[in-house]
């Protein structure tokens, strides 16, 4: 049962499909404060949600705001990450209740943090609240997400490896990358182009100085069944003869200052104006401009940049400059010097700038804070409305930095600009169920972490987590260590947790399409499918995938194994290194389990079975039809296996459904 | 049997007590390179030591560089930290060897970072080796600890609770934290002073606006057993007028620059000298200094910034004013943007700051970056030498934030600015062993962590494990959110962990004199106990507190309990909310482990004891000697308990021990 309440009167997000009736606000269930609301948490409930955020499964006691924010040093600290995902749930015995607060601006969610007990909701603007009450925490999910509709559906080549690095620079970097991993028999799909590609880093150019045959190139790929995915960023280089940039002058496409002159940010390419995304005129002639690489070959794109990030602003640049003139010539103590230091740095990302800009949204002309949350959504949303008329039959990949809920029917996301931390692995998998339930589904972290330098045996380690999430990337900054899956000694054991990826990809897609199209989750929390279990409630270190399998990954450095907690009976699949599976029964209760480096260990639920493929080196390769069961126990329960051609959009379950059993 | 390998003509650091003969370098077991020592580690090979370090008990895996750094904001990907602590022991079934290398200078140590199975240690300057093989790891430890000699042992009051934070402006506010631990029943020994009692953060000055009754506040806490704990910086402000300062510049006792005039930095107040602490003139002139301090009635300190920490110096700051007006009009880009915003924050702690200043050391001029890891070692060593010139018959509280190994026999160390992060509560334990082996006994991380705010559990969980360090000290930082004990909702459950920190002093005491007296390891890694267990050797978040007990802290938000590894049958004490203990018994292998915040899990092996006091509001009311003693099983080893006044120096074990058997 969704009910919706209205505070004022909020602007339209495009998060819900249909809103519903509005509610009478003296039934709410939670207390409404001067700026939010307020509910006390009973000792045994668990708050889910939030998306795309630091900390646990269970968001308790941590403060979040939801405010987009480019952080590539975020830590456990950080309250704002790349997305804004207004969702929780909370869930005890007696209570399974879903808040989805939808508006555009900053939300803070106190989930016990000031005080242990208390959830405090601190809303900036006006807002749509939807209570979400069901019988279980699926219920509550599935409830929502048929709220906010069908998540995106990529092709399913988008399910291969990608490797992507900052600073490949040519084509022949390309070439390499793909060579080497052939050579090596690496499984591969795709290979991303990061801001390289660009002229002088202006969206829908190359540099052909670098890239000169990037049409060929992408058709060559094609051959090796490697797809190309390049990056678009959200603001466009103010450059004279730049055709983008001067038909967004020319047409008023670019946000605009106070004073209605377009608004000047730093970014990559030094000065740039941000296409009003918001604005429908703008956001179609941006959306179609993607267009032009479609044409050179392109089958996929990744939105970076759009939260919006902003190096700086060229008014407060000046002003900065003026400020650093005042400390020059006096004795800088604790009370200035940190002030002084701080200066530069507090150009990027400043709220004040975010204060400074307008949208033309819906005809209105409202400043950007008031809608910062859905800049990278809305650019999203137009390209993939441009794709939809300009390759009406075709799945393009698609995902973005920058989200907000309602985004997720037009794309994925990835988990941003993340660290070559072992505890952004963990955060990583602790992120999969958060951003399942606000509907994304295509989505995975930049696999052997984005800056700093990655060991071998932490990109081994991501990448064994990584064969289980939609997005498979390996990506890296410019300027760190080289972690491509051979630049390493043990290139054997990449090989080997690489291919188990395209053993399991017909039931990693088979289970995604079911999750996008019965609006369910493919990653659950132990407690969603186990609620009777007190200890599976507070597992936050192992996942359920699909319906017939948990996973239990490695994310300590040195371990050799790891403790994993079997809230029933399960068969254990070790993936060897020399390719065989061993098969072990594994009880109720925590065990310690071996996993050396380089093997993968799988739990097929006890009457279920796991649907394997041979392997290949590409999508294209893999036998989807011929499969081998691994099942667990006796009366082992049918699978709903689906599968298509994964090109086309007829997404019928009845039609693409097929029931494996085991004598099949 | 050590073994000392010299290589070049390393500067004397005075770490160890006696050099032994130098040996034939062909013996050596590990392989010379062009810039240090090489060496190819066994698989199973587990690498200890470096004491104060990021990452696991276990070193592999990551890269660590010896050189004592102020760095606040450290995390997972961090090289340095504030001490440095050459020593490494090496440890699988075929070999226990020790490596220490003795160098001043900066120091890097690849523990199979760049490749997985190789040591690399690069070395900058000359050093010596000392080769430690033992037929255990606890052995060569041992070894190692006898060649460094006797670790520093404070007075007994220092072994109580512990308040302190950057912000506790004027007496009115010591008294305040005093009263509300007493009111509240909150165990307190002593309450740190921050750089706020001094005037304008001038060493050895008081401020007297704020504390003007300074002798008198010292004085009337000691009535109420509150020792109070004064930092001192490294750093003498430049000031007309200002004693210290005067007297340096005229005998000429600060670091000077390469033509010889004094070297300007800027730190807290501003512009600073440096003493020369490595010049044995300035450095007992500095060190007598704090008896100013101890007239006033204070008998702790706390030496801080002594890296030593350099906001920025005077001759770069020029050099950046001039950088940054270089940058003025440009077009701001990628290629030109982040090294503008870096050049302020690149200020702090420069390289080339640390190359340009020169100290006076045996009467040579020697560059600071020779000699860079002695800084906070000597400032330290020539204030215990102060002491006892000035009370020859006292134990006073000392410990430092820099060190180098040495150091820990007139000191001992906190773990320097961290964070109230998870992270950093594990951190914390991992780094106790470490810190052992390395000859530092006395230490403890800011509980709660010191930047950042703390949440209610975090705090409560990191004192649950605080209560086993024998420095147990809440510190914060100005700006961040309030977290005394009496700072948060649940009071009782702060004031349950506290009295279980002084139920267990006597064993605590007992055990760390024992350490001090022995060469041995107050807190060890169960592979230390339990060679044979393969499980064990891998336990990386418990620990073995002293010959009887095993530990294993909760350092998880939202965990409702743990699981602990058993190497044997234990007898597990839980420490109840409401002053019970229960007792279970608990067998060899993995458990889970119900542990609700405010409880404390105690597991004393079988055939051991743990004597526990009624415990007390302050050390001083606990009574040492009718203890109650738990054990576990049959045949209980009776146990060696170690007790004295706190005061004396006279630290014989013959006469200080006395055996407790369980009919006792």
């Amino acid at each position: 049962m969704i009910k919706r309440y209205r505070f004022g009167t909020p602007i339209e997000t495009g998060a819900v499909m249909e809103k519903g009736e509005e509610q009478d606000r003296r039934e709410l269930f939670i207390t409404q404060t001067e700026d939010g609301f307020c509910y006390r948490m009973s000792d045994a409930m668990i708050v889910y949600g939030l998306g795309e955020n630091t900390r646990g499964i269970n968001k308790r006691g941590w403060s979040y705001i939801s405010c987009c924010t480019d952080d590539p040093r975020h830590s456990e600290g950080t309250r704002s990450l790349y997305g804004a995902h207004n969702f929780l749930l909370l869930s005890d015995r007696e209570c399974h209740t879903g808040l989805f607060i939808d508006t555009p601006g900053k939300v803070t969610f106190d989930v016990g943090c000031s005080q242990y007990d208390l959830l405090q909701i601190k809303v900036e603007d006006a807002c749509d609240l939807y209570v979400i009450v069901g019988d279980s925490a699926p219920s509550v999910v599935q409830q929502f997400r048929s709220l906010i509709g069908r998540s995106y559906i990529p092709p399913r080549w988008a399910f291969g490896y990608g490797q992507s690095r900052w600073g490949y620079q040519s084509s022949e970097d390309i070439r390499e990358v793909v060579r080497r991993h052939r050579e090596q028999k690496l499984p591969l799909d795709s290979v991303y182009l990061d801001i390289d590609y660009m002229e002088r880093y202006k969206d829908f150019t190359i540099n052909r100085e670098t890239f000169p045959d990037f049409e060929a190139l992408a058709a060559e790929m094609k051959k090796e069944h490697i797809h190309l995915v390049p990056i678009i960023d959200g603001g466009v280089k103010v450059e004279e003869g730049y055709d983008v940039y001067e038909e967004g002058v020319q047409e008023g496409y670019f946000c605009k200052d106070e004073d209605g002159n377009d608004y000047i940010v730093g970014v990559w390419p030094g000065k740039c104006c941000f296409p009003d995304m918001l604005n429908e005129k703008a956001g179609k002639w941006f959306g179609r401009k993607y267009g032009r690489l479609l044409e050179k070959g392109i089958d996929g794109f990744w939105n970076d940049m759009n939260e919006p990030a902003i190096f700086y602003s060229q008014q407060r640049l000046e002003q900065v400059f003026n400020e650093l003139d005042a400390y020059r010539n006096q004795n800088l103590s604790i009370d200035s010097f940190f002030k002084f230091q701080n200066l530069a740095p507090s150009l990027s990302n400043n709220e004040e700038d975010y204060r400074a800009f307008y949208h033309n949204y819906r005809g209105q002309r409202i400043r950007h804070d008031k809608v910062h949350n859905l800049f990278g959504f809305y650019m999203t949303r137009f390209a993939a409305e441009a794709f939809e008329e300009l390759e009406p039959q075709k799945r393009i990949l698609l995902f973005s930095r920058a989200s907000y809920i309602g985004m997720h029917r037009y794309a994925g996301i990835w988990q941003g600009d993340n660290r070559s931390w072992w505890s952004h692995l963990l955060m990583n998998i602790k992120m999969m169920p958060s951003l399942n339930m606000c509907g994304f589904l295509y989505t995975g972290a930049d696999l052997g972490g984005f800056g700093e330098d990655a060991t071998e045996d932490l990109v081994i380690r991501w990448l064994s987590f990584g064969i289980f999430t939609p997005l498979m990337r390996n990506h890296s900054a410019i300027g760190t260590r080289r972690q491509e899956a051979y630049q390493f000694a043990r290139t054997d054991l990449f090989r080997n947790v690489l291919r188990i990826r395209y053993r399991l990809l017909p039931y990693l897609y088979s289970e995604y399409m079911k999750a996008a199209l019965n609006n369910t989750m493919m990653f659950q929390p132990l407690a969603f499918v186990y609620p009777e279990d007190a200890r599976a409630s507070r597992i936050e270190d192992q996942l359920m995938l699909g319906e017939n399998i948990m996973i239990a990954p490695v994310y300590e450095q040195n371990a050799e194994g790891r403790v994993v907690y079997l809230p029933e009976r399960m068969k254990m699949l070790r993936f060897r290194t020399d390719g065989s599976i061993e098969e072990s029964i594994w009880e109720n209760g925590f065990s310690y389990v071996d996993m050396p480096l380089g093997e993968v260990c799988i739990f097929v639920r006890d009457h279920y079975l796991l649907p394997l493929a041979e392997g290949g080196e590409y999508v294209e390769e893999v036998d989807f039809e011929h499969l081998k069961l691994y099942s667990c126990g006796e009366e082992v329960k049918p699978y709903e296996y689906y599968t298509d051609n994964g090109e086309t959009k007829e997404y019928l379950l009845e039609k693409h459904i097929r029931i494996l059993t085991h004598n099949h």
